[in-house]
């Protein structure tokens, strides 16, 4: 299943809202309908965002014709904003925007049509990137795996999130094929539900054994010596390895430290923000209210019921048992280099 | 509003699973339409499924005729071990059931007039009875919350739970009636969404001030440090102090204690059960995979999918600050008098 397609000069991008239910695909032609999917989450995952964005702005070259009173590259810098201004946690995706600034400026002074393709091209590049980056992440952490296994995993973080195998869930893919006796536990991740409708259809998909559970279950599993680990994915990683994912992730960290379990994230080093220094200064995106309030267009409490709804919470590193890259396994301090802008971008 | 009523020969039941959409009652003529509606959780908190069992009990005399080819003894038995067989982990509906058939076995002798008439009269006196109790609980319990305070709750526990002013939730109503300043935190409560349905609408109702939360949103409250304390209700209360709850309860009594936060249980006398030692000796409901998997009649998550959906968790004595009873507030080991039949029965 792509989660991303470029067909004839638009992007089609896998309406995932719709999961498992309906396999549809919204056809982009323009750089706002890729950002609208993105703020509208029918496409999400930290790295499919990124590579989304990328498309985006090469599909903004295309909707560029000269004709907009305004030169090509103010008109990138205002998609590159409005792509960026999407969804602020992940920081994949504001890498993917600054590397395609960075091949639009080397671009500059060709014409339209090599800026096109310039950009198509570091488009695609950053999808086989990533596509590589998974099978490595995916090989390290299969390691960690023992046989038989219990893994608790959370939200999605499979080939729907990455466009490639998967992060965390590519970690426990690998780990199957290799042929090690392994059960998840799917907690259904509300209020968007990836778990039960993207996470689960990816395991049946590939014959991995799993178990729906609703978020509030996964304490007693640990209570009962049900989990033998837990492997999640991130939006954002910072400096001291404090890291941003799907509202939730932090709950399953303690109950894993309570009940001595390990932790894993599994995460591209496109990830790592070495920018901000500790958890407390990542940005949390807050949703509507409405994606509590209604589930499949049903109100499950009263209408305009206050509502907090921040779409993701914050983990401090002292309760990861390693990250889990495409350079391998770490923990913090990190390697300066690791993040040098030649070797991230 | 009245969960439970009893009008000419028939009980009305409030149907709080259409809560609160919809304010519906269902007429019991027959006690096998009491032992339904508990078990679809129309009706349900463990000291409301006590009171609902007794009056059902009570309906059974006036289904009975004589013309059953039984003894009224044996049609009674048959109605108590239906009734009984409904719900497992609340012992609520037990103890309420066992006190009705020591009535019964009292009045034996009588008219079926008498029996009808007596039996009645002691489902009265068990829902008089919890209302007075919900009031001591909720007197005591008060003296427990500061002002301000910032109060995480779980699941519903307020009148709709025991027909009375509330255990845990009648705590946080005593609180605000004695004007303390206090904004409560709800949980939604997956799967069957008490916190979202019932527990914000009682609280509006009131006028107690209040936000909505997905289940898996708490961890990032006691982070934050936004959350003074836990109070939870309970459906079984064993001789050591663990407890079972409704699912997640013992994940927030994990991040309450993780963050020293206070973690208080309040129940009556009749949630205790001395016959049983420790927690894992409760046996835990196990319902319908289907709780999960739809949602208001909606699949969230593809047909068949592997559901793992326990009603309850057990959360050890150790995460327990306090237990909150109309007795006052204790800790284990409990006064064995405390149990003693006489005084609970």
């Amino acid at each position: 299943m792509e989660v991303l397609r470029w067909e004839k000069n638009c992007l089609l991008i896998l309406d995932q809202s719709e999961l498992p239910q309906n396999t549809h695909f919204i056809e982009c032609t323009h750089y706002r309908q890729v950002a609208q999917a993105i703020q509208e989450m029918k496409v999400r995952g930290a790295p499919a965002l990124g590579a989304a964005a990328a498309f985006g702005l090469a599909l903004s070259a295309f909707n560029f014709t000269g004709n907009e009173g305004s030169t090509f590259e103010r008109f990138l810098l205002e998609a590159a904003q409005t792509l960026r201004a999407t969804r602020p946690t992940a920081v994949n995706l504001n890498w993917a925007v600054e590397k395609m600034l960075k091949v639009s400026h080397k671009l500059s002074g060709k014409t339209l049509a090599q800026i096109r393709e310039g950009l198509l091209e570091a488009a695609h590049q950053i999808l086989m990137e990533q596509r590589e980056q998974d099978e490595q992440i995916s090989s390290f952490g299969a390691v960690l795996i023992p046989s038989p296994a219990r893994v608790l995993t959370y939200c999605n973080t499979g080939a729907l999130a990455t466009a490639g195998l998967g992060t965390a869930l590519g970690v426990i893919f690998k780990a199957h094929q290799q042929g090690k006796e392994i059960h998840v536990y799917v907690p259904e991740t509300r209020p968007v539900l990836q778990g039960a409708r993207l996470t689960v259809w990816e395991l049946k998909q590939r014959g991995v054994p799993f178990t729906l559970i609703t978020d509030n279950t996964a304490g007693s599993l640990f209570a009962q010596g049900k989990i033998d680990l837990v492997i999640v994915g991130a939006d954002r990683i910072v400096a001291n390895g404090d890291f941003a994912n799907k509202i939730g992730t932090y709950n399953l960290a303690v109950l894993a430290a309570y009940h001595r379990r390990p932790f894993y994230v599994a995460a591209p080093l496109s990830t790592f923000d070495p920018n901000l220094k500790k958890g407390e200064d990542i940005p949390v995106e807050i949703r509507n209210p409405d994606e509590v309030r209604k589930i499949k267009g049903s109100l499950i409490t009263y209408e305009n019921c206050p509502v907090f709804n921040p779409s993701f919470d914050i983990t401090p590193h002292e309760l990861v048992s390693g990250y889990i890259t495409e350079r391998g396994i770490m923990k913090p301090p990190f390697n300066d280099a690791l993040f040098s802008r030649d070797l991230a971008l």
